[in-house]
């Protein structure tokens, strides 16, 4: 179709994928919130919550210019006063289509998500002052120089973009290396800088909670993987069937460990994997035949499942487990394209299993290696900074009573319990209940 | 217009539209769980998210074949091997529009959908195990079969479609037959099979969170009926508005009857009313003028209301009135085509008392008892065969200590008591509390 | 671009941009929900959730015509008879891009979303039937003339449309006038009329509710601000990245104010400060540059947050902070137009103290003072007048009981307490339980 003519309706379609990835942060909040202990439910989703804030001011100022600016230093950094304070955006350039403002507003989009990651690794123990210093200089030193490497293309008149994807030319669809391998190992450092939590066995407090975070997760990918298509174009329904396969075989590999290892299958685990599928499929989602994608999320939720399952043997208290999750996801996911991508696929890549090159496993190996080692070596030492001047973590009495109350004042709950929570009606509301025709499940708790 | 020139922006909505079907599915996990007891919640959003992983699965082996391939036994079930593996729908065929990817991708979400809602006849005692082999054998039988007549429709070259569509001629907008009644009656066929709940009067244990689902579900309903437009068109237009109308009209006639029949006005009963006008409207919504659509939210909410105040007569234990809402809402909004369709609507049908044929009437109680029979002879026999062989029920030991707990080894929260939870508060965050300037309800709970 | 082109695209986008926008109601029910005390929760939810149903059919019956018909009066309202039953929007007109049934489906949820704001202001303490009295004669003597006032452009052959707009010219992008300074000053109105609740100090039960709802708030803005830019065009771009900014910096300006007030950062002062920014925003998004859409969002922000540190020495109980939030959030808003609007914007408006001409500063003035002081009024008088006749309030009995009991027959939650529900599960549970590796939180809790 002519270009002109498909400007709007590509336009139409990443405006509405941009609104399902800004849902991913409620979601990211909620998922994280009932997985944590009902005292820290409200520090976590704080943390989550507040990314939106410090990246949007970072990338009007110097972070549009760091990611997609023009590079210096050979693909290692681009400049960061190209845009500064985004003032070129203002003026439409009659194209019709995505311009700069958009994806100056996507951009954000995606470094938020992953720094808000990172964040779960400190989950119940972090000071928030420290977070509050913490997320801008890891936006600055890791996120912004990572997805310049990898989301830079080059571009005429001599644009330089980043090495790892124009010189290394890693094949990396919506961001498996900047976003979910990233975020995951920089939890994990943040995880083993900061140190294991006082009562590391916590129940999460809401499981409901986490199973509609993780659903809006879900619902947001969609956006998120079907964006990076940059239109309403073949390549975005073709992502969106793999995604949505990824995302429903990563319960089935889930479940399948999880029921041989633990002996039952739990809706924490199901989501679990749905999420591992859908990291899964980030990187290789425009590489995998149908069945593929049902690979992919299979192997990804059966790996996860079956680290997960280790837990108890490590030391590392990852504690919402991004490690697992993003950082061996997207690892499994970036394997599977080596493996067995499908040449049928719109990317057109042929795994080794199919008769492919054997070439493509260096060029995936080195942007893992690349991205797990820079992540995991920047995150540490930033965070053992933060912990050498101003502290990184809280004292023991506020972790054992819980961040909520002590560092922000609220308590995330005022609810009574069941059965026990009609003694202070008047008598007006007492007699009603009686006629609701409804008792309190008496039978289960007296 | 130009339907090239079209192609791109009818994708754009096709996309967004699939996404917010998507959310349909936590949505849903959280109103059925938020109306059982809290401890079966996990298991019912278990069942409801469980769906995808099957579908997908079954879907891509066979299940888009068994729905769109060309008919065998003259419309009655589509060739399993047409699409084995959906392996065709890699290649771009230059439309530029929405193809075979997208279409297998949004029908996994119409069959999974329809499976959940069927999954809510026997919440809080059906094995999950029991689910996992029900739950695909219905799919095969009862699901794709029906999903082919009433769907697939002739095409060029002899390609022939179902025999409901085709030959009888049922008019049914978005799936008022193979979703909803289909699904309403085989909830209900579930359930004389199943057996009643020992404890049959739960009160729902969480109703923000019914209330919730129930929104999700009326947003993703707008990406349901509006995807069967097709594309950005005058059709999804007047769909949208017809399908808010619905809703809104569901609620007045839901809580009109439960005013004057229970003496007030529930929040769970406006949002019941609501889904239920949403239920009507899904055959309807193309056939109606603005005035018909609220006409028929009224009717499917107010039968619905009338329905469920006799529900403490009738031995069948439906848990979560599925056959109310989605069964008889269906077959409701499909008698509203008849009676007062208007012809100036896009599907340009005169119902009788505005002067049209009485031929609709019968094309339509056809399709009315052909889905519902088939739905309850076909469901009820694969519970029964499975009930002989492998159980379909718990042991009331596991039904009165509650799903969750046995069989998942879950439970869904672990949330202080209002007033009784800050006892274990260290000193620090106690003070802190202290000074917030709120204390607890205590004139409420003591 | 060829509009004929573009006509599709825009349609897909505004498709999209109107189920972005139902999803405000649940959220918004959340939101509000969240920040009641737990035996109100649901009784809030039913007076936000109630506001769909009465608005669609008012808006079929007479409202469409009152806010978009032939101005009767010189601009004063809208002729209630030009669109009767909306049976005049069955029809294709063959544009191929939004039609009039569209707007009304649109124009439904901007009237419905506004008094559903208003309903915050007696939250805790209003009958329910005098509500279902009260929101009808507020939308057709408030809000429809307001809307009609603003929303309504001269057309060709003479359309009249509404005075705000076309004769004092002021600047609105998407509804900061009709839609927040008026809900909030409504708000404020009502609660002065029905008075402070008994038990006014009263602990948000629900924090995490509180949060999603107002994450999902945040997503549907974008449907809202940015389907105000009628299609998939560069102006729609524009106020995504600036609606964008504007929540998140929002969060950074309340939270200072918090901050140095009151010596914390609460996880709902990060919410209100987003929402604060929103409203900011709605009517100079296509105003502002970037870094003029953050300084909207501090300013807002900070704004609201001041005032809410005030308010324990006000009397006005306005329960939800309606006022301060949309009311005051709407102003300053407005007041960011006059002061620091930029010129490439694409709304070209330039700003005073960027050299602009001050005659603006009286036009907004004349749009805020219009707005608020005929809302309040109007407000006041209809809320008493029905507090002389059927009665505004519940008696002290209910409200102290708690609304939901003993208005609907209702209670919330029936979940079992942490640490003390255990104590009915039967052996089986019991077993199971105890092998899941993990204890209730008995440090904390004993």
């Amino acid at each position: 179709m002519d270009p002109v003519i498909a400007a709007n309706g590509d336009l139409a379609w990443m405006l509405a994928a941009f609104a399902l990835v800004l849902l991913m942060f409620p979601g990211l909040a909620f998922y994280y919130g009932g997985m944590v202990g009902a005292r820290n439910v409200l520090n976590v989703m704080t943390m989550v919550l507040s990314t939106l804030g410090i990246t949007s001011v970072l990338y009007v100022l110097y972070g549009y210019g760091l990611v997609s600016g023009d590079s210096i230093g050979g693909g290692f950094i681009g400049n960061p006063v190209d845009y500064l304070g985004l003032q070129g955006f203002q003026a439409d350039d009659g194209s019709g289509t995505t311009q700069g403002v958009y994806f100056a507003a996507w951009f954000i989009l995606f470094a938020a998500i992953t720094i808000a990651i990172v964040a779960s690794g400190a989950a119940g123990r972090m000071k928030f002052t420290a977070w509050l210093v913490f997320a801008p200089i890891w936006l600055t030193l890791v996120y912004f120089p990572l997805a310049h490497w990898v989301f830079s293309a080059d571009g005429e008149d001599g644009f330089q973009g980043g090495f790892l994807l124009n010189d290394i030319k890693i094949h990396d669809y919506a961001g498996g290396t900047a976003v979910h391998m990233n975020s995951g190992v920089a939890a994990l450092a943040l995880a083993v800088a900061i140190g294991a939590r006082k009562r590391r066995v916590e129940r999460p407090h809401n499981v409901p909670m986490a199973l509609l975070g993780g659903g809006i997760l879900w619902f947001g990918w969609f956006g998120f993987n079907g964006s990076c298509a940059l239109g309403a174009n073949f390549l975005a329904q073709f992502v969106i069937l793999n995604t949505l396969l990824a995302g429903s075989a990563g319960m089935i590999g889930f479940c399948i460990i999880e029921r041989f290892r633990e002996g039952h299958v739990t809706s924490l685990g199901l989501m679990t994997g749905a999420i591992a599928g859908l990291v899964g499929i980030t990187p290789s989602a425009n590489a995998m035949s149908p069945l593929g994608a049902l690979g992919v999320g299979v192997l990804a939720g059966a790996a996860v499942a079956f680290l997960l399952s280790l837990k108890g043997k490590v030391k590392v208290d990852d504690a919402l487990d991004a490690f697992a999750v993003h950082g061996v996801g997207g690892i499994v996911g970036t394997f599977c394209i080596v493996l067995f991508a499908s040449e049928s696929a719109p990317a057109g890549v042929r795994g080794v299993l199919l008769g492919g090159d054997w070439e493509i496993l260096w060029r995936e190996l080195a942007g893992i290696l690349i991205t797990c080692t820079f992540s995991f070596v920047m995150t540490y030492l930033i965070a053992k900074a933060i912990d050498k001047t101003m502290g990184l973590r809280v004292d023991d009495d506020t972790e054992m009573g819980g961040l909520d109350p002590v560092i922000h004042a609220e308590s995330a709950y005022e609810i009574p319990a069941a059965g026990v929570g009609h003694g202070g009606l008047t008598s007006a509301s007492a007699n009603k209940l009686a006629t609701m025709g409804a008792e309190p499940e008496k039978a289960a708790t007296t």
